[in-house]
C-alpha cells in the first residue's frame, strides 16, 4: 500500500534488517536483526522505523497508526506462527514487549512496556501454559502497572511525588502485615491489579485497556512520546544527539525470565568495560525480569564463577555465602552458561567490538535479547581497541576511529596520590563500578549536586531522574546496585568516578546523614572514592597528575602516524609547557602575558606604569617591568625548546591591573608620591561599560607604543640569551584583537626596529615570527590585507565567538542556559565551535589569509583547540594546527588523527 | 630626460594643463591654467603637479630638487621672457610667488612664499623700475619675513610665542617713537632687512639665501612639506581629504598691489557666498598684498558702489566717511572695475558655478591670480544651484550633484524665534559673515572651546591655527576682519554661524572680558550671534525650528524625482514622526520602544515586572503597561498613516530600568510587598560586565516571552483601533539582535499568534510585518536562513559596528581619537560606515537574505542613514530604504539622490 517500508520484521533466524540499518532501525533493532542472522536465538518481532518517530512528531498519533496498522497485522501474525501462541488468547496467548531504540544507546531515558497482551483472557492462558498461578497474575500485576505508569501518565513527575500503584502495593502490604512483595498471594496479586485499574480509571476517568490492540497501540505512542520527554530531551543536549534522529520501536515476543528457578535474567559484557580487560563477566538473576537487574533492587550474582569469587573477595562475602546464596551462572546453569559463553564470542567476533548483551532464561532456554557495542570507561576504550588491534580483528585505522577523544579525559583526570592514600581512612567499599579517583562533599540528593564546587553524590540507588546531578557532582557512591546498575553503567558512560552497591553504607534522606560502619557522616562532610578499587575514604585526599603510558601511549603513538596537524598548547608557565610536552604537544600556541604582572613587586611596577600620566613616567616603570618579563620568557622559550612559543602581547583592560580597593590605592600613591585621590581619580577613569570591547588588546600597544617595545625587548632579548646558551628558542610574537591591518602594520614596525636595536647590542641575530590573533569578525573580513604584513595567524575563537554572536562570555550565564534548553542553541557555542556562524568566519579569515600569503602559518589558539568537532572542523579548514590546554592535548593529537583519517 | 611630465606652464594666454586636470595640478593649478586659456590676464608661471608631492615624501628633498631641475629653469625662462624681466637681475627683477594648491582648497592651511627673488640686488632693480624704493624696500622685508617664518622655521610654534620678526618691527617703531608700520621710513625698512637677517642667522645659524634659485628650491619644498603639517592633517582629517592626494606648487610672477595709489588687491565672488544672491561681491585694498585681505588686519573696501552703501549701513558708517575712507572699487578705478565685472561674468559662465576670485591691481593693469568655486553656506548653496538651474546655465542631476548633503544641515539648524527677539539686547554688531544663530558661553581661546557644552568663540581675529577651535564652538565673533576674512571664510566652510569685524566690541585676552558698548562680558557669560544680519545679542536667546520652502524644497523636489531608495526616520514620538514626515520622510525605520518606559507610572510598573520572580507576577505587571504602550502606538502609528512603521521590541539589558539609588529601592520594595534587600539583591544580579553583549534584545523575548506578547498585542491592538477608526496603520514588528534563525523563529510564532488572537477579540484584520534587526555579524553570516522566517531587515549598524570592529562606542573614546591621529583609523567608524569590513557584512546580508527570500525589505536604521557616503553606500547595495533622525532625512533624501545619478 505505502510504498516507505516503516515495519521491519524478524525472528527464527531470519531478518528483512541488519546490522547496517542503525539509522533507520536504530542501534538495538539493527541488532536484533543482526543477530537473527548471526544464527542467535531471539525472540521474534518487529521494528518500527526512526522515520516513522519523526512522521509521528509532525502528522501526530492517528495518522501514524493508520499508516501502520496493515503491516504491524502481519508482522505481528508472524511472531504467533513463531512463537506457536496467539495474540491476547485464553488459550496460548503471545505477550510482547515494546521498546524504544535510538541510533545511540540512550539508557533509561525512554520508556518501555513489558507483558503487553496482558488482559483476564489472557492471564488465565499463561497460567494454564506454565501452571505457574503466582507469575500469571505477577506479569498482569507488572504490566498494568508499568501502561499505567508509561501509556496512562500515572506516572509521579518528580521522586518527590509518590508512585500511586506503590502506595497501593504497600497500602496491601500492610493490610496483610506482611514487608517483601513475594509474600503476597496469588489473590493478593490478583487485589492488586483490581486496585490497580481502579486508580488508572479514578486518576484518568478512563478504563483501563483489555484489548490487546488497544494497548499496542497505546505503547508504541507513548514510546514515540518518550523521545520528547525532558530526561531524553536533557540527555541528548549533553550527549549531543539531534533530536530530528528519532527514535525506533521494537516490538518483541515476549520471554520470561520470571518463570521459576529455571528461568533468569542477566546482562554480560565480552570484556571487562572498567578496565577493558578481555574478561568475559556479567551479572544475573534467577527467577526475575530484566529490569531487577538494571534498577538495583537485588544484589544481582556473576555470571562466571571467576567474577563470582572475585566480587564476592570485593564485597567481603564469605565462600560459603557466595556459594549458597550468590552463586555464578556457570555454577547454577553450566549449559546455559556455556551456551551463552559461545554466542559472546561469535557476536563479539561479528561485531569486532566488545558487547553487551541482554539474555533471559526462559525455563532453562536461552534467549538473547539485545547486543550492542559496550559503554565503557576511557581506559577500556583503549585497551580494547589496542587489544582488538593485536589480536587482529581491526585495523589501525579503525582502532583510532574507535576512541572517543573526549573520553581520554578520564585518563587524564588526577589519581590519588599514593602517599596520601597511606594515612586515608577507608570507610567503606563497595564494587569498582566506573574507575577514577573523586572527593567531594557529600550531597544526598541529584538536584542540590551544584551545592558544593565539589559533590559526591550519595543515593541508595539513582535512577534515570537523577541523571542531570550525576553528571554535576564529582563522583557517585550508592549503597545498593552492581556493576550493571543504572549508576554504574551511567557513570561510565560520563567517564565518572563511581562507587556502587557499598553495602556497609545505609543511608537517612531524611536526616541527610549515611552510616557507614560506626561513622556517621552529615551533608556537606568530604569523603573520596576510588572508583577503580571501590574503596570509600573518610576526607580530602590529595592527588597527583596521571601519566601517559602503555596502551594509552600505544594509542597516541599510532594518532601521530596519522595526523596531519599539530597540537600546540596553551601555556603560561614553564611547568605547563613540560606538562603539554609530555603530552606530546609540539609548541605553544598561546602564552598570555598578562598573568606574569601580577606577582609581588611586579603589579607595583605595573601599577605604576598604569598610573603615570606621561610617557616617560611610563618607560621608566616599564624599565622594572622588562628584567621580570625577559626571565618569564626565557623559562618559557627554554622548555618548548626546538618548537615555536606564540607569546601574545598584553591583552586585558589597565582596569585589571590597578587598585581598587582605598588600602592598596594609598600605598600606590604613597609609592608613585601623588594622592590618593590622583590614584582613584585615575582608577575611575579607566573604568569601561563594556571592558571586553574597549580599551585593550592591540589598542594598548598602538596607544602606548612604549608597552609593546618593552614587551618585545623582553621577548627578543630572552631569545638571545638562549641561543647565546646554545638552546635553540623561537619565538613567535602574537598582536592580539587585531581589526584593520594598520593596526598591525604599526606593531609590527615597533616589534621589528626594536628587534633590531637587541640583536646589535647583543651582537647575535634569532628567527622570530610576528603575527596576529584573528579575533575580531573585522579581521576575518580583512584578512587578505592583513596577512600581507603578517607572518601567522592564530584564531582566538572565544573572543571571536563573543563578537560574532554578540554574547559576553561572562553574562551569557543568563540566558544560554534557557536557549539550549529551548533548543534556540544546539550547542553552547564558548564549548562546541559554532560551525555554522563563526565557522563560516574561520573558514573566511584562513581562506583570504592564504590567498593574499601562502606561507601564512595558520591554528587556533581558543578553548576550541581541544573540542573533537571542532579539531575535526579546523582540520578541514586546513589550519596547520591546533593549541589547547596541556590536559587536552592527548584529546586533540587524537581528534587531529580522526579528522585527518575522515 | 624623464618621461613623467612633472611641471606644467602657463602664461600670455597659453597653457599646458587645463581645468579637467584638478587631480594633477590641483585646484588652483587647473584653472590657472584654464583662465589662460579663457583669455583673462593671468601672471605667467607653471604648476609642479601633485605627483610630485608624493615623490617628495616618498623619496625625499634631494632626489626630487634633482628630477625636476630642468623642468623648472626652462619654466623660468618662459616667464621671464613673458614678464620681460629676469630672475634675481639688478636691472630688471623678475619676482616670484610660491603657493600650494590642493584637489581641494585647504584655504590658510599650507604654506606661502611672496617676493621671491629678492635679494640686494634685485631690490634695487625694483626700486629702480618702479621709482619706489619704499615699495621696494617693504617688498624685501616682507619676503625676508616670510621667507625665514615659512622655509627657514622662524615662525612661532604657536600663538602664544612671539614671532622674532614682529618682535624686531616692534623694537624698531618704539626706539622710533612711532605707532604704524607705515610710518617706517626707507632706512627703517632697510634696517629691518638686516636685522630680519641677523635673527635668521642667530636662530638657524645659517645665512640667508640671496641666491634666487636657493631661494626658489627652499620655497618649492617648504610647500611641499606643509602638506603634512599639523594644521593641513587636522584640516584633511575633518573635510575627509585623503593624504596621498598630495598638494601641487605654483610659481608665479608676482604683480604687485603694494605699489601705491594706483595698486590694490582685492577678492570677489560672482554671487553671494552667505546668501546665494546673484551679486557680484567683493573687497579690496589700496596699496596692498593680497594677505592684508584675507588676514582682516586692515578693514576692506567692497568692490561694488552697491555693496558699499549696503555695507556702511550695517557697519553703522556715515556716507561721508565712507565715500572718503572706504570708497569702492567701482568709484575708485572705474575702468578696471568694468574689465574685472566682465571677467567675472566670462568666468562664471566658462566654469558654470560660483567663482571667488583673487585679484590684483599692479599700476592700474588688473591681474586674476586665481578663480575657483567658491565656498558658500547650505542656503546659498541651495539657491545659486536652483539659479543656475532657471538660468539655464547647469541641468537638474548637475544642480543635484552640486549639494553637499552634509551642508542641508546649515539649513535645517534652529534660528532665532521672532517674539524672543524682540525682548533680546543688541550689544553689537558686525557683518554677517555666516548665516545662522548661535547661542553659547564666551571663550577666548580657541583651545578652550570645548570648556563649556555651547560655547561662542570670541576673537580679535581668528588664524588657521584657531581651527579646531573654531569647528568646535556653536559661533564665532571677530573684533576685525571683513567678509573675506580667515573666520568669515572659515566660519562659512564649516557651516557655523559667524560675525565678523563687529567694531564696537573690545576684547582683552588678559582679563578675559570684552567690552560691547558700556556693557562688559567675561568669559563664560552667555551671548547669541545671528550670522544672518550680524547682530550680536547679550544672554541666550530662545530658538525655533526651520522650515522646508523656497528654493530648499526646489531641490527637495528635485532629489525626489531622481532617487530610488526611500528615506525613512528614526522617531519614538508622534511629534518627532511629524516633523521628518514634513521633511519627507516615507516611513519610520526605528520607533525605540524602551523609552516609552520611563515616564510616571510606566517606570513602576515596568520595574515591578523586572523585579518579579514569577512568569504570573510578570504577567500582572505587563498587564499594567499594556494600556500605555497601545496608546503610544496608536500616535505614532497614526502620525505616520499610509507608511510603514517599524516598531523594536523591547532592546536594552533590564538594568537600565531598575532603580539603583537605596530610596527607590525601598520604594519599589514597598510597592510590592518586599524588602528593600531583596530588591537590591535582584538590582544586583541585573549587574552585566559586558552589558552591550549582554542579556538584552531577543534575548529578553525569548527567556520571558511573555514581554514580547504583551508587546505584540499592544501593537497589533493599536494598528486594529485605528483601523476601526477608518486610519490606515502599517505596523512592521522588528525583532532586535538576532543572532541565530531560531531565536527570530521563536519571537515570530509568538508574535503571530498574538495577532491572530487580537484579531479574533477585534473581530478586525490589519496587515503587518514581522521581521529583524540585522546587528550582529552571525546574522549576516546566515542571512539566508533568516530571511526564510522574516519579512524585512534593517540594518543596526550601530551594533553592528560595535561587534564587528570589537569596539565599545562608549569606551571608544579612549582610543578611537589617537587612532585617528595616528591614521590607523581614516574615520570614525560610527560616524561613517566602514565599507571595507562593516560594509561586507552589510552587503553579505543583503545578498543572502534576498537570495532567500526575494520580496526581503531592507534597509538600515543606524545612524550611518543619514551620512552621506553611507547612505550611496546603501544604494550600491540595494536598499530599499535608509532611516535617520528627523533633521537628517533632507540630507539623506538629496544623498539618496545623489546616489542613484551617480
Amino acid at each position: 500500500m505505502s510504498k516507505v517500508k516503516r515495519v521491519y520484521t524478524f525472528g527464527d533466524k531470519k531478518a528483512e534488517g541488519n546490522a547496517g540499518m542503525k539509522n533507520l532501525l536504530g542501534g538495538k533493532g539493527a541488532n536484533l536483526a543482526e543477530m537473527n542472522l548471526t544464527g542467535v536465538p531471539v525472540p521474534p518481532g518487529f521494528t518500527i522505523t526512526t522515520d516513522v518517530c519523526t512522521e509521528y512528531n509532525e502528522m501526530g498519533r492517528e495518522k501514524v497508526v493508520e499508516l501502520l496498522k496493515e503491516d504491524v497485522k502481519a508482522a505481528i501474525e508472524n511472531v504467533e506462527k513463531i512463537m506457536g501462541s496467539e495474540f491476547g488468547s485464553r488459550e496460548n496467548p503471545c505477550l510482547l514487549s515494546v521498546r524504544s531504540g535510538a541510533r545511540v544507546s540512550m539508557p533509561g531515558m525512554m520508556d518501555t512496556v513489558l507483558n503487553l497482551g496482558m488482559n483476564d483472557d489472557a492471564v488465565v492462558g499463561l497460567t494454564n501454559k506454565t501452571g505457574n498461578a503466582r507469575f500469571a497474575w505477577d506479569s498482569y500485576r507488572r504490566f498494568v502497572q508499568m501502561y499505567g505508569d508509561v501509556v496512562m501518565g500515572l506516572k509521579p513527575e518528580s521522586k518527590e511525588d509518590v508512585d500511586p500503584f506503590e502506595e497501593i502495593i504497600e497500602a496491601l502490604k500492610e493490610e496483610r502485615g506482611i514487608e517483601n512483595d513475594t509474600e503476597l498471594t496469588v489473590d493478593d496479586l490478583k487485589l492488586l491489579v483490581t486496585r490497580f485499574k481502579k486508580a488508572v480509571k479514578d486518576k484518568t476517568g478512563l478504563d483501563f485497556p483489555a484489548d490487546p490492540w488497544e494497548q499496542l497501540w497505546g505503547s508504541i505512542c507513548a514510546v514515540f512520546d518518550s523521545w520528547m520527554n525532558e530526561r531524553a530531551k536533557y540527555y541528548r543536549q549533553i550527549n549531543r544527539i539531534p533530536e530530528e534522529w528519532g527514535t525506533a520501536v521494537n516490538v518483541q515476543a515476549m520471554v520470561f525470565g520470571n518463570m521459576g528457578k529455571k528461568s533468569g535474567t542477566g546482562v554480560a559484557f565480552t570484556r571487562d568495560a572498567a578496565t577493558g580487560e578481555n574478561i568475559f563477566n556479567g551479572e544475573y538473576l534467577i527467577d526475575a525480569q530484566g529490569e531487577d537487574v538494571v534498577a538495583g533492587v537485588r544484589t544481582p550474582q556473576q555470571i562466571t564463577h571467576e567474577g563470582s569469587l572475585r566480587w564476592a573477595k570485593l564485597a567481603g562475602i564469605s565462600e560459603e555465602e557466595r556459594a549458597s546464596k550468590y552463586p555464578s551462572l556457570e555454577e547454577v546453569m553450566p549449559e546455559v552458561y556455556k551456551e551463552l559463553f559461545t554466542i559472546q564470542k561469535k557476536l563479539e567476533d561479528h561485531y569486532g567490538d566488545m558487547q553487551d548483551l541482554e539474555f533471559t532464561i526462559q525455563d532453562g532456554k536461552l534467549w538473547l535479547l539485545q547486543t550492542r557495542n559496550g559503554k565503557r570507561t576511557g581506559a577500556a576504550m583503549v585497551k580494547i581497541a589496542v587489544d582488538l588491534l593485536r589480536e587482529g580483528k581491526i585495523d589501525e585505522k579503525t582502532a583510532l576511529l574507535r576512541q572517543e577523544p573526549n573520553k581520554l579525559d578520564e585518563l587524564l583526570h588526577p589519581v590519588f596520590d599514593t602517599k596520601a592514600l597511606k594515612s586515608a581512612v577507608v570507610i567503606g567499599k563497595g564494587l569498582p563500578a566506573s574507575p577514577g579517583a573523586a572527593t567531594g562533599q557529600i550531597v544526598f540528593f541529584a538536584d542540590e549536586a551544584n551545592k558544593y564546587p565539589a559533590s559526591i553524590l550519595v543515593r541508595i540507588e539513582t535512577s534515570p531522574e537523577d541523571l542531570e546531578g550525576m553528571n554535576i557532582a564529582r563522583g557517585i557512591l550508592t549503597a545498593r546496585g552492581g556493576m550493571t546498575s543504572h549508576a554504574a553503567v551511567v557513570a561510565r558512560g560520563m567517564g565518572k568516578c563511581c562507587v556502587s552497591g557499598a553495602g556497609n553504607i545505609s543511608i537517612n534522606y531524611k536526616t541527610r546523614t549515611m552510616k557507614a560502619g560506626d561513622k556517621t557522616l552529615k551533608e556537606g562532610d568530604w569523603i573520596s572514592l576510588n572508583g577503580t578499587t571501590g574503596e570509600v575514604y573518610e576526607s580530602k585526599i590529595a592527588t597527583i597528575e596521571p601519566q601517559m603510558s602503555g596502551d594509552f601511549a600505544g594509542i597516541m603513538k599510532l594518532a601521530e602516524k596519522y595526523t596531519r596537524m599539530d597540537v600546540r598548547t596553551n601555556a603560561d608557565t614553564p611547568k605547563d609547557a613540560q606538562t603539554a610536552r609530555k603530552f606530546g604537544a609540539k609548541g605553544i600556541g598561546l602564552t598570555r602575558t598578562e598573568h606574569m604582572f601580577f606577582e609581588g613587586e611586579r603589579i607595583k611596577a605595573m601599577r605604576e606604569m598604569i598610573l603615570s600620566g606621561k610617557e616617560e613616567d611610563r618607560r621608566k616603570a616599564l624599565e622594572k617591568l622588562l628584567p621580570y618579563q625577559r626571565e618569564d620568557f626565557e623559562g618559557i622559550l627554554e622548555a618548548m625548546e626546538g618548537y615555536g612559543v606564540t607569546i601574545r602581547l598584553l591583552d586585558p583592560p589597565l582596569h585589571e591591573f590597578v587598585p581598587h580597593e582605598e588600602e592598596n590605592q594609598a600605598e600606590m600613591a604613597k609609592e608613585m608620591g601623588i594622592t590618593t585621590e590622583q590614584v582613584k581619580a585615575i582608577v575611575d577613569s579607566l573604568h569601561e561599560f563594556n571592558p571586553m570591547l574597549g580599551h585593550r588588546g592591540c589598542r594598548l600597544g598602538n596607544t602606548y607604543p612604549e608597552i609593546t617595545e618593552m614587551q618585545a625587548r623582553a621577548i627578543i632579548e630572552a631569545a638571545c640569551n638562549l641561543k647565546k646558551k646554545g638552546i635553540d628558542a623561537k619565538p613567535e610574537i602574537m598582536v592580539p584583537l587585531i581589526g584593520t591591518v594598520e593596526e598591525f602594520r604599526l606593531q609590527n614596525q615597533i616589534i621589528r626596529k626594536v628587534a633590531e636595536q637587541v640583536f646589535t647590542e647583543k651582537n647575535i641575530r634569532v628567527d622570530y615570527l610576528v603575527g596576529t590573533m584573528i579575533e575580531i569578525p573585522r579581521a576575518c573580513l580583512t584578512a587578505d590585507k592583513i596577512a600581507e604584513e603578517a607572518e601567522f595567524f592564530s584564531f582566538g575563537t572565544n573572543d571571536l565567538t563573543q563578537m560574532t554572536f554578540g554574547y559576553s562570555r561572562d553574562d551569557a550565564g543568563k540566558f544560554l542556559p534557557v536557549y539550549i534548553k529551548k533548543g534556540l542553541l544546539k550547542e553552547d557555542p564558548f564549548q562546541v565551535l559554532d560551525q555554522e556562524g563563526v565557522g563560516q568566519l574561520v573558514k573566511m579569515g584562513t581562506a583570504r589569509g592564504r590567498s593574499a600569503n601562502k606561507n601564512l602559518k595558520v591554528g587556533i589558539c581558543g578553548e576550541h583547540g581541544g573540542e573533537p568537532a571542532s579539531v575535526e572542523f579546523c582540520n578541514s579548514v586546513g589550519m596547520d594546527y591546533v593549541s589547547c590546554s596541556p590536559f587536552r592535548v592527548p584529546i586533540a593529537r587524537l581528534a587531529a588523527a580522526q579528522a585527518n583519517i575522515r
